[in-house]
């Protein structure tokens, strides 16, 4: 009861998995597809699609379609890391989109368990390896953990800033992982295509009192990462 | 320059996550969302298109528009669980849908450290929480390892069942996690919308002498549950 399309995605998957297609690699066109497989362009271009939205493919206008780079494996650590350190050695560097107070609504307010409308930091920030976007990162913290925070202090680690400039102690966090779709924002933002699959993590981060520090809403690209863990077992 | 959905949609899940819409209440119709937000139905139904497959929403033809129950939050762990124990309290139970032994193809050969054409059990199983299915489990064992599976033994814990069938010692396992979208195939099972976000995790385990015990390919249903970290920090 597989759909067609679905079967020959997973052959393409399968050929790129396989290293009979390489990164970069361009693919045989969609007609060459409907030959070789023997079926419609309908099924060839569905498939084609889901490809580019999970990243396994590139189309480039007037010039064909490739197979993409590998995604970049990154650790889910537990404990907590900088982005730096999650891209373990790729060129890593950080945008700042908005710093802004903003006095804090019903559900931030509740996050970070303070007063509505108290003033808190927002602070969206894209982050990028090897030159290419692959985080949207939403922060909100505090104001008065954080006053006068300035937005070119705010291209490092955040967390190494509020060591240093105010003295927080980071101590545990806590993150719930989610799979979604980008939406048109996003997707500008990251460079991917609209309703591609991406991760949106949400984080909460304590300090050694048990004040919230940070509550973050970090959108990850699916389609040129994926989370790797190392599991052990105790029977 | 947000599109203009994408606001209605998170307005609607701010709505949801501050408690003001609950588990199961009915929403307002498109046309009084319309009205509501002074948008074109073209608008509502995308932000509503969009809440339904990322799970915030369901519609039930008909009836009309309801919230969700909360997703179901596993750990993702360091230490190698059964699922039985990832859904915590929650009554879980798997339905195999297939086993059987096929000849490795050239990428099972591979992650399985085996020759082509040697052997495999192929298992194919759902596994459902509380009566709803949640993951759609494909596992790839050699055969030299579990000769003579029987699909009623793989109702259980795989891993148990490897241990006192076959004396097999876990010791060990990876796990990458990407998010994608469902096909026909896999939505049929796990009762979802087509297209609606997903995460695949691909896992490789390993005995005590680092031989490859099962490769699996698992889809977990994002709009039904979310993985939660816990993370410390060390400075």
């Amino acid at each position: 009861m597989t759909a067609l399309y679905s079967v020959i995605k997973f052959k393409i998957i399968e050929l790129i998995k396989s290293g009979k297609y390489q990164a970069n690699d361009q693919l045989p066109t969609e007609s060459e597809f409907c030959e070789q497989y023997d079926v419609s362009r309908t099924t060839v271009r569905l498939a084609l699609q889901q490809l580019e939205l999970e990243g396994y493919i590139k189309r480039i206008q007037g010039k064909g379609t490739f197979v993409s780079a590998a995604k970049i494996q990154t650790p889910i650590p537990h404990q907590i890391t900088s982005f730096a350190e999650q891209m373990r050695g790729l060129r890593s560097e950080s945008k700042v989109l908005e710093l802004v107070v903003i006095p804090a609504d019903h559900s931030i307010a509740e996050l970070l368990k303070m007063k509505e409308n108290e003033p808190v930091n927002k602070l969206v920030r894209v982050r990028y390896a090897e030159g290419e976007p692959l985080q949207y990162h939403t922060s909100y913290i505090p104001w008065k953990a954080a006053p006068g925070l300035a937005p070119e202090e705010c291209t490092g680690s955040l967390f190494e800033l509020l060591r240093t400039k105010y003295n927080i102690e980071i101590s545990r966090g806590t993150e719930s992982i989610e799979p979604i779709l980008t939406d048109e924002t996003i997707s500008g933002h990251l460079l991917t295509n609209v309703g591609a699959p991406a991760f949106l993590a949400e984080s909460l981060t304590y300090d050694k009192n048990e004040e919230v520090v940070e509550y973050a809403q970090i959108i990850t690209r699916g389609d040129r990462t994926k989370f790797t863990v190392e599991q052990s077992y105790h029977s």
